[in-house]
């Protein structure tokens, strides 16, 4: 079907800022067109991404496990299943969609956009599932591999870093700690910023009034885990 | 790591069985080890199959995905989810894995193989998975397509056609008669063949004393099903 001028300038937009031309502009239009946006406008030639969401679930779910696969050869496979788990989830793809500010291209319906739903982190997470299987069946396996990798695995790495189910760095760094001279550690708060409902928070670690590192995230718990990782990592030098 | 000539016999065994040769045998070997087997031989040079089995999931799951989303244009997101578990699930995987044989080919554990296990239907699930991993990492995505498109599409398309989730045919051939003449149909047991733990039933249904169709099945509901299919299809020509 015949995309309006508006529309595919818009498209054009995405394009630039993501340095991928779409073959097939339908594809990306659907991909980008939330069920709301259907049942609002009866237009039966157009279709919501929920089929591209089926389908791109799945191509997401594959290309982690092959990168786990390849590249953790000792992990045994309850690990790889785990870790999976953090990175195929509705947070992880919501971050994702936000890097490429997909919720802004989104059709959306006027009802659901009353109760705020284009910035729900499930419609983020779903529009970014869609997104990646248009650009799959637009471009192949292999490219949207390439293009994850190249922008989606600082999301990864750091949601990963970040994860208090995987590594407890507060923990760590206080057992580095009792290991020389049995030291408490201690965490301020040190700055908070941003509206209300998005603050951001800094927490300041230190050792005997000696300030080790300051991290930040968006509670004082993945503040502190964050100024515990960076202390640690400077003074193992890992 | 260096195979045995007895192993690599085997291999051979399957590989003309299945029509594909693996340029990698290790791959094929890990795939057909289970973990039961390793931890009784202690060898740290064997791998067993559990990695594989992690990332063959994800591949079956994209194939099948890819195939319904390419051949059910007009199915919504729900229908397709549903169908995919029905296929994308153990009790089918296990039928793939019977069809291969693979359970013949597996290194298996002294202590699981006396409780039986290498019967088990998850234990060749899991194998099959495993299976598709090592034919997808030696030959490709869509080598892989190809050779189950081939070789499991009948499967698949059984499995479904019998399955009472879908469309329970015993209600759409009574509801057919009773828009005609309100006959009561009725099924009876023909036959059953088999040993105790593995027969196969045979019932038949008839209208008026006017035998309609048999059909088999692992139960009598499963038989009473197919008998009910094959009527309805030579009633209505579909």
């Amino acid at each position: 079907m015949k995309l309006s001028k508006e529309r595919l300038e818009e498209i054009e937009k995405l394009e630039e800022s993501i340095g991928y031309i779409f073959k097939n502009k339908n594809l990306i239009d659907v991909a980008l067109t939330h069920s709301s946006y259907i049942n609002e406008s009866k237009d039966e030639n157009k279709s919501s991404n929920e089929r591209l969401e089926f389908l791109g679930d799945s191509i997401l779910d594959l290309i982690v496990s092959e990168e786990l696969y390849k590249n953790h050869k000792t992990y045994p496979e309850g690990k790889l299943t785990k870790i999976r788990s953090r990175i195929v989830c509705t947070s992880s793809f919501s971050k994702a969609s936000e890097k490429f500010n997909l919720s802004s291209y989104l059709l959306f319906g006027k009802g659901e956009e009353s109760h705020n739903g284009r910035e729900k982190k499930s419609v983020k997470a779903d529009t970014f599932e869609a997104f990646c299987a248009a650009i799959y069946l637009d471009a192949g396996y292999d490219f949207l591999k390439d293009f994850l990798m190249k922008n989606y695995y600082e999301i990864v790495k750091e949601l990963l870093e970040n994860d208090l189910l995987f590594i407890d760095y507060k923990t760590k760094l206080q057992e580095y700690f009792n290991k020389t001279n049995r030291i408490i550690l201690k965490y301020k708060l040190v700055k908070e910023e941003g509206p209300e409902h998005n603050k951001t928070f800094y927490m300041e670690v230190s050792a005997k009034n000696k300030k080790l590192s300051t991290g930040k995230g968006k509670n004082k718990k993945e503040a502190e885990q964050m100024a515990a990782r960076i202390a640690y990592k400077k003074l193992t030098n890992e």
